[in-house]
Order: structure tokens, then C-alpha cells, then sequence
């Protein structure tokens, strides 16, 4: 702990970046754009990948993987994508560099590529071309097939998680006979996120379609996961789309159904990315650093033997061998994602306690474990819960023969506090606004604002421009009372939710 | 199954593309020299994967991400690397396209890198410039890190797996405060990768330096493990690097060491690629299809219920349902990756069981049930294990109530035989030249072959201009005896490994 961290009410930007920084998640790189994913972030996006590929498997899903690089002319064959995507893509031209005398390695002009490669920035366009080889019938349907992998995007205003130029993300991309199969998958798959968002990282989302104005290019609609931020900005965390026959037109992916006649296939595609751990960061953090849901926390225990001296510290020791290792021995079960639970013993004594224990609020350890002397005379030991600081979190006295079960059932009991918090949190932040003057001065305060729109792209766009609220989402449980919209006065056929976003 | 599979004595390497094909693991892709995963090929890369990890944590290693994009002017810092790896990189030099009247997308002009980046072929370079903020004192130090990605390298003749444009591996790289620390983790990495190889892949590897004209650009010593395929070609499949103080020198990441002086860190690195799953393939398979050892199966078992009516096929397929319960349900274990058996009942009776077995065979899976009429009435089943085609493989008349626990046996057994059958072949196909002629002659067979060479890169130039052969490896374990060059008659402190190579 070299640095204080900023406390969020002073800068929550700041706070943010501290906590990134001083937890060790991930740093920016000498590459414009590039983050560099450190071990304690990287940690936590295989704890991501684990439980959404499990997900993903128990919903009929393969894994694959299809090219880094797309040729231009693939990309030029879906209009809106690419439109959507020119803008910002990495392009390669060649493919030797060559040493030249007193300029070093340059580019080798000879050996410049016919068709110039683009690093994917997501890869629907790759994708159906493949997909034209491996679907001639309807037996060949539905292919469910997702891919993990790197894209790039080049961003020019970028922030660690929430927006770099490369990231880490899942992609879906599926085939299917009908459109209500594909359909059912886009709402299939966006309930698998939320699912993941709510069970696994404990943040709450409201779920349903974007507007037209906010949808991915080339979809007929995106449905997405909406999440708010302790600062009352919002964070779209996850998009399944319904691509209709877009891409099995422009890349002619044709299959003979049950009665012989050739059809488009029809698509979803579907996608997470590293930006969720910016999103977990935001949802549960506090001024003393990371809080993680023990469900993705890299360590979930740490034990922390106390003491002056050697001598009077080495009960303590044993005692938290012992009980690292009874806790480790526990069957596995599908809460920890069937891995053992996650302790580390912490025999630092060249520091002080308090340093220590900061260290571990600062990464975010869910459960601390004190044993000092006095603890030790009583067979007992003292459990923190990292996410009730202070004294509140605390039971002292725990038999230690009592410890490795009252630590697994603390540790499901934190999964279900940080949830509970979090949409409580959500909940009171979410307003109704009845006329855009009342938007307008509730959109200073942070939080969702369900309002009525006549649902056009002007009056979407004229809110954008005059208050920088975007419409979230149109949440599939919100209430369906027709009204007239807040700005135009047109009718509205039900509200939708509107917020500052990242 | 719509094809024939070319028979390994009639074209090895037909035969090779024909087992990939149709036992669909992967394919070219429309972008040159980069292929397409698919799902079953993807599926044994994940495995290898998880078993990696495993091994890779076990030793002390975290994950973390770096960038895809290395600046030029990184690549260009250490001398060797630039020599290696500049003549077939992918260069990005543009960040932008942009929609022109009549030409379509093309590369925005104006949209020029200022220093051009080029696609990691393997990242030594950013992570030593990364490396350099995060080793400041002896007690950085080591640094156990690993990254799991996609490289590019510009390979103008690609073949599937073995060698590609674009391939995924992963690639150790750690720091260390001394020399002999850093050589007994380039020792170590090895001997996790030997491990790998034989326990999880059943491939017996030779393990030791390669010659100085076989090692990686900018590393001190290369050791590899390196395996015989069946074709008694060789295959390196992983190497470990020390790197000496190249990396730190050129990047400048020193220390202060534990009397308060800097030094320069010590390197190594260390990668396996999915060009192992080429060598699975080519050390286990037949001409009726994959063969695959059970730790790495993506399906371990197939059920077959048979019969000629729903009726008939009825009390089978109950049985079917819950041998395949009871095999998912049985306790996780090491063996199995604490993953559970993983079972798939065969309902396609829309096909003849000789097909159904056939295409079975094909995809590798190790054990075979059968349960027909007969089968039924006598509550027993048969059981076939692909490693022993044909009637010697079978185990007919076991009892149903018995089935699971023979069938966890004899995956246990199957991995063991693999690897003993692929020890045999590889000692038989070993042998030692005591003369340059009979070298040519011994060459000109499959195999190893053992011989003394006078440690020059002349000869070794030599041997490999005039008969192909290259010194695959100076294994740790061979004999020492001392001789006279089968070459030069110059002399030779041990004999080494010569063999044709992938």
C-alpha cells in the first residue's frame, strides 16, 4: 500500500484508477490504447471465463476459434457494420520488415499485402463466411458456437477496463432455421448475462432491448444488461443481438430446409468483454479498496497468525495451517465452480497487523481470520467480512474446531449481502421523471430515470445532446402504462430508462 | 463420415490432413496461412489447456495479458530477435479506413501510425518494457509470469496445427535476481512440459538443450522436449529459454540487490503451441480415425443403445441413461481435472451401428458401450476400447451393475497403454550411427538416431544440407561416452540426436 486511495467522494474517477492501480488489476502500456492486464485483473477474468463458459456449455455451446484478421473487403460487405467499425480499426499492409542501413528495421515496401488485413473488431464477417461452408441443411442447425479471444477497437479516448483499444472479451455467434429460434437464443443468451451478472458478480442489471439509435450495427435489435455504478452512472455490461439474415445475405450462407427449398440462415450473435471488471470494481468497492463477491474473488480466505515473537506466534501458525488446509479438503461444490476454496496464510511479520490488514481490504479478500495469542488460549479465532468494515463485519470468539464451516457459510452469506446492497443501491437511485423539466434537474443526480418517449431517433438524440443521458434500455419488466412522451408530448406506449453512462 | 481416410502407408501426410478434416478439428480459413479451430479441435486445446494451468499454477506461476502490438522500435532493441523475427511479421501501419466514392473502404491516408506496430510473433520485448516498472528490488523478484494468447508469424508454407500464420500458445516469462535461479526455472519448465507431454498426452519426449544453431533468437540456451511421430519424423513440441541478462540489458529492468547494488534481472522464457495437438494426432492415431488418451478426451465415453424398434431399443436406452448418470456422477479426481466423466449417449438410430461405431472411432472417443437386445436380457453390456481395435479390444458380458467402475478402470489403463505403446514405437525407431555413411543409409529410415557430432555449426550445416537431418535435441539422460565426430573425426564429448523434423 504505497498510496492513499482517493476517497470516491472526492473524485470517483480517481478512486477508480487508484483502485485499479493499488490492487494491482491493470496498467496502461508503452502501446497507445493497450492495457496491460496484471496478474491480481487477469485473476479475476479467469475466475469471469470459467463461470460464464460453464454457462455457456450447460446452453448447448462449443467453443471455437476463427482468424485475428479479417481481409477489408469483408468488412465492406455489411453496410452498417462497416460503417460502424472503419472508423476505429488496427489495419495491417504488410508482412516483412527489413533492416536498412542507418534507418534500422523499416517496413519492407516490397512485401505490402494485395488486400490489407483488419484486426478484428468483433468478428461476425469472418465468422459467416465460415459459416457458408459448414451449413448446407437444415440438420446442420442450429450451430451454437462462441469464441474467446482479443479484438481491437482504436479508441481514442480510453479508460482502464471500460474502454482500451484491445480488449479481452466472448463472442457469440449463432445459426439458426427460423427466426423465432434465433430469436429465443438472443433472449436465451441475455438472460445466460444476467444470470452471470447478478448469481456470479453480484451487480444487479435491468434487461431488455436498446433503442434503434443504441443498437449494435448490423443487428435488427440488441438486447443488452444494464448495470448502475455506485457513482449513478450506468454501464451497458452485456449485448445479445438478432441479427435476422443480415449476415447470411451478405456472406450467402444458404441451407435447404425440411421441404428441400434454400433459406438465409438466421443470426444472433452475443458479448462480454474485461469492461465487466470495471463494472465489478464500480458496483461493490469502497474507499479501502477492492470488495469482491467470493464467487470470483482469486483468494477467498486469508488467515493471518499474530504475535510478538516466534515463539508466541507459533500456535497461531499451526493453527492456520490447519485450518487452510481443512478448508481447502472441503468438497468441492458448484458454488466455488467446483474448485477448492481459495486461502492463503499470510506469515508477512516484518509488517505491522494494520498494514497487513489493509493490504488485504485493498485486494479484496472476502474473509480475514485473526489469530493472536489470546485467540490461541481460547482455542478460538476472530472472523472479518470485508464487506461490513469495522467492527460490524466482526465475530470473535470462534471456536476454531467450528471455523472452517462458519467461513464457508460466511462466504455464501457475502455473496448474497453484496447483491442485496447493490440493488437496494439501484433501486434508490431510480426515479420517474413526468416532464422534462423535472428530467432535467433529476439527470443532475446520479441514477436511472424511467421517463416516456415517443420513440424517435430526434427526440432520443435531442436528450443526448441537451442533458448527455442515452436511453439504457428498455427493460422487459418494467411497467407498460401508455403515456406521452416527456420532450414531444407524442404517445408513448410505455417508458423506458434513461442515464448518464460510461 | 463422408469421406475415406487416406491409409498412413499409403500417404502419411494425406492421411495427417484427412484425420483433421473429418474428424473436424480444423481448416483453412479464407485469410492465408491462418486457420479456423473447430469446435472438437478447440475442444482438445482447452483440455491441454486446463492441464497446462494446472501444472503451470502447481509451480508458482500467475497469468497476466499483454498487448498484441509491439512497437517497431521494440523488436528492434535486441539484435537477434529483430534478425529472427522481422522477416515475417505482420506490420500495422494505419488506424482507420475510411468509404471512398467508387473505391469502396479503403486505408485512410491520413490515419498513418507514427511509428508503425507490428502483431506479436512472441512477446519478450513489451513485457521486458513492461518488466522495467515492476522490478525495482530483490523482492520483486521472481517474477512467475505466464500469458495465455494468439502470435503471428508470417509463414509462407502453412500446415494445420503444425505450422501456421496465426497460432495460439501460451508463453511464460519470468525475472529472476540470479543466473542460477533463472536456469533452474528453464530447467523446471521443461520438465512441466515433459510432464505434460507423457502424463497427459501419453507422447514420450526426448528432453535436453538444443545445439546453438537450433536455439531462439536472443536466447543464451534453448531446452526442448522433442517427440517422434509416427511417421519417425521428429515434432519439437515446447521449449524453455534462458535468456540470460538479454532481455533486461536491452530493455535496462535492473534491481537493487540484497547489498544495495543494481543489477541486470535474469530471464527465461518458455511456450507450447496448439501445435501440440499435431503431435497428439500424429503420436496416437489410426487410419480408422483419432486416437485419443482419456485425460485429454473431450468425450471420454460413447453409449450405444441397439435394436431394430423403439421396443426393442427401449430397455437399452434406460440402461444407457443410467450408466451415463452414474459414470457423470462418480467423485472428481486429478485424473480427470476434477472435470466429470464426460458421456454421451448415441441416439442416431437413424443410422446402422456399423456407422455409428465408425464415426465413434473417428472422433477418438476412448471407450465404447454397446448395449443390444442379447446384452439386455443377461443385464450386461460390451465394452470397446479404442486403443485395441477389433476384437481384441473388446470386453463382452460385463455386468451393468459393474459397467461404471470397469469403464473408470480401463480409461486409466487406456492413458498408460498409449503411452507405453508410443515409447515402444519411439525406442525401436531409435538407433545409433557410428559412421557418416551409415548415417545416410540409418537416415533414410524413421527415427532417432543417435551420433557424434564435434560441436561445430559447420558440421551441423553440413549434416542437414546433405541429408536433411538436424540435431533435434542433446538429451539430458543419454549416454556420455566420449567419441570422434561421424563427420569430422574431430572430437565428440557425447553422442546427440539427429532426426528429420517437422
Amino acid at each position: 500500500m504505497a498510496e492513499k486511495i482517493t476517497p470516491r467522494s472526492d473524485d470517483y474517477s480517481q478512486w477508480y484508477l487508484d483502485i485499479v492501480k493499488q490492487a494491482g488489476l491493470a496498467e496502461n502500456s508503452d502501446v497507445r490504447g493497450c492495457m496491460v492486464i496484471k496478474p491480481t485483473g487477469y485473476a479475476l477474468w479467469e475466475k469471469m471465463q470459467r463461470g460464464l463458459d460453464s454457462l455457456f456449455k450447460a446452453t448447448g455451446h462449443v467453443n471455437a476459434y476463427f482468424p485475428l484478421f479479417i481481409p477489408k473487403s469483408f468488412l465492406a460487405k455489411e453496410e452498417e457494420m462497416a460503417e460502424g467499425f472503419a472508423k476505429e480499426c488496427a489495419v495491417v499492409t504488410h508482412y516483412r520488415l527489413k533492416a536498412e542501413k542507418g534507418r534500422g528495421l523499416i517496413v519492407d515496401p516490397e512485401a505490402k499485402l494485395e488486400e490489407e488485413l483488419i484486426v478484428r473488431p468483433t468478428s461476425e464477417t469472418i465468422i459467416w463466411n465460415t459459416y457458408r461452408n459448414w451449413i448446407q441443411s437444415y440438420r446442420d442447425l442450429p450451430l451454437l458456437i462462441n469464441q474467446w479471444c482479443n479484438v481491437v477497437r482504436w479508441e481514442m479516448r480510453t479508460r482502464l477496463f471500460l474502454r482500451t483499444a484491445e480488449f479481452l472479451w466472448q463472442e457469440g455467434h449463432t445459426a439458426h432455421a427460423t427466426a423465432a429460434e434465433a430469436e429465443n437464443e438472443t433472449r436465451r443468451m441475455v438472460d445466460v448475462y444476467r444470470q452471470f451478472a447478478e448469481d456470479w458478480m453480484a451487480m444487479p442489471v435491468l434487461v431488455g432491448p436498446k433503442s434503434e439509435g443504441q443498437k449494435f450495427p448490423g443487428a435488427v435489435y440488441t438486447l443488452c444488461i444494464e448495470a448502475l455504478m455506485q457513482d449513478g452512472k450506468a454501464l451497458q455490461a452485456g449485448t445479445s443481438h438478432f441479427l435476422g439474415q443480415n449476415f447470411s445475405k451478405a456472406f450467402d450462407v444458404t441451407f435447404q430446409n425440411e421441404k428441400g427449398q434454400r433459406e438465409f440462415a438466421w443470426a444472433t450473435s452475443w458479448g462480454v468483454s474485461t469492461r465487466l471488471i470495471g463494472g465489478l470494481i464500480m458496483t461493490h468497492s469502497d474507499d479501502a479498496g477492492l470488495v469482491l463477491p467470493p464467487r470470483l474473488a482469486p483468494v477467498h480466505v486469508v488467515i493471518c497468525p499474530l504475535g510478538k515473537s516466534d515463539v508466541e506466534r507459533a500456535p497461531a501458525v499451526a493453527a492456520a495451517q490447519k485450518l487452510a488446509d481443512d478448508l481447502r479438503a472441503r468438497p468441492r461444490d458448484e458454488f466455488f465452480g467446483y474448485e477448492p476454496i481459495a486461502v492463503k496464510v499470510d506469515l508477512d511479520f516484518d509488517k505491522s497487523p494494520g498494514w497487513r490488514f489493509a493490504e488485504h481490504e485493498l485486494r479484496g479478500v472476502p474473509v480475514r481470520v485473526e489469530l493472536g495469542p489470546k485467540d490461541m488460549e481460547k482455542r478460538s479465532c476472530v472472523l472479518g467480512r470485508r464487506d461490513r468494515p469495522g467492527k460490524d463485519g466482526k465475530e470473535i470468539g470462534v471456536p476454531l474446531e467450528q471455523a472452517a464451516d462458519r467461513i464457508d457459510a460466511l462466504l455464501r452469506d457475502i455473496q448474497g449481502n453484496l447483491f442485496a446492497k447493490a440493488r437496494t443501491f439501484r433501486d434508490r437511485s431510480t426515479r420517474t421523471a413526468e416532464s422534462y423539466d423535472q428530467f432535467k434537474s433529476m439527470i443532475e443526480e446520479p441514477g436511472f430515470i424511467w421517463a416516456h418517449w415517443d420513440g424517435t431517433r430526434e427526440t432520443e438524440d435531442r436528450i443526448q445532446q441537451e442533458t448527455k443521458a442515452t436511453i439504457r434500455c428498455i427493460p422487459f419488466d418494467g411497467s407498460t402504462d401508455a403515456g406521452r412522451c416527456i420532450v414531444t408530448g407524442a404517445p408513448s406506449p410505455r417508458r423506458v430508462v434513461f442515464a448518464r453512462a460510461y
